[in-house]
């Protein structure tokens, strides 16, 4: 199974590196897409090589999608293809993974709607606004999606989605 | 199973932090140990909380030693608590993880003679010196000793580490 990591400039390094590790420790190719191809750099100064750009994504190619936090989501949500790619995946189903600033992407995709759901407590606020169901939990899944508040919240994150993943794989 | 993680100011952040994640996300505790308890500063500038000074460390008390890298190790390896616990370690046949820069702590603790190991490709020399086998490889597994080289061999580091734990877990 392919996984897909959305993010770019000014992630939160931790929140794209665990997901991105641990993925590939289970033997999963993990592609990164970014507004371009190339070179994204995080808050802490860690480097990551977007391997696709955004708007070539094929979104069935993918078996799950990863939203990491940062100051990334606030760019990513002002991009059309980011919205498209969190809405091919709600739409079909799949699990939908996003942490800390990473459900901004989700709000503006209009997906949250009656969904259960966890996020940065600065985020919590429009996460209610758009109608979903706010909770101060380390992790909160409700069907496919698995959202988290914040790095420390990453054991659990990935305990869940990996959980989520164990079916199919 | 309680886990040890060995650090100090300067360590690689994401060989600490990933580790410590990922042996949470298995349920395990995990305590951090430095040269003094309280917060210790990454090269990426993480904060991390050492519940533990060296000197009070009792090794039969963990399961497992994890080294991470960075500018630590060098710090480190003068400090004889920090050198002890890896004897004891090694002595008792437990599972001792080190990558990068801390096989050096290993080197400096006369346990690597002998010894199939990798390692940062600036400490391969010493290594050597040190009568080891040296592999350049993501991951070198030698009985209870794993070894892997940067930050994005931490997949292979900790597939290897935590499959050397699955028989007593």
């Amino acid at each position: 199974m392919r996984a897909l990591i959305v993010s770019a400039d000014h992630f939160e390094d931790t929140e794209l590196l665990y997901p991105y590790y641990r993925l590939q420790e289970e033997g999963m190719q993990v592609d990164v897409a970014s507004i371009a191809r190339g070179r994204i750099v995080g808050k802490h100064g860690y480097e990551v090589v977007a391997d696709i750009a955004l708007r070539d994504v094929d979104p069935e190619a993918y078996g799950l999608l990863i939203l990491p936090g940062g100051k990334a989501p606030s760019k990513l949500r002002r991009e059309a293809a980011a919205i498209a790619i969190a809405q091919a995946f709600v739409r079909a189903g799949k699990p939908v993974a996003a942490i800390c600033h990473g459900p901004q992407i989700l709000i503006t995709a209009g997906v949250m709607a009656g969904r259960r759901a966890t996020c940065s407590p600065s985020v919590a606020e429009e996460l209610q606004q758009a109608a979903a169901e706010y909770e101060d939990s380390e992790v909160v899944v409700d069907g496919a999606l698995v959202t988290s508040r914040r790095p420390a919240d990453l054991p659990a994150f990935m305990r869940e989605t990996l959980r989520l993943l164990k079916p199919s794989r």
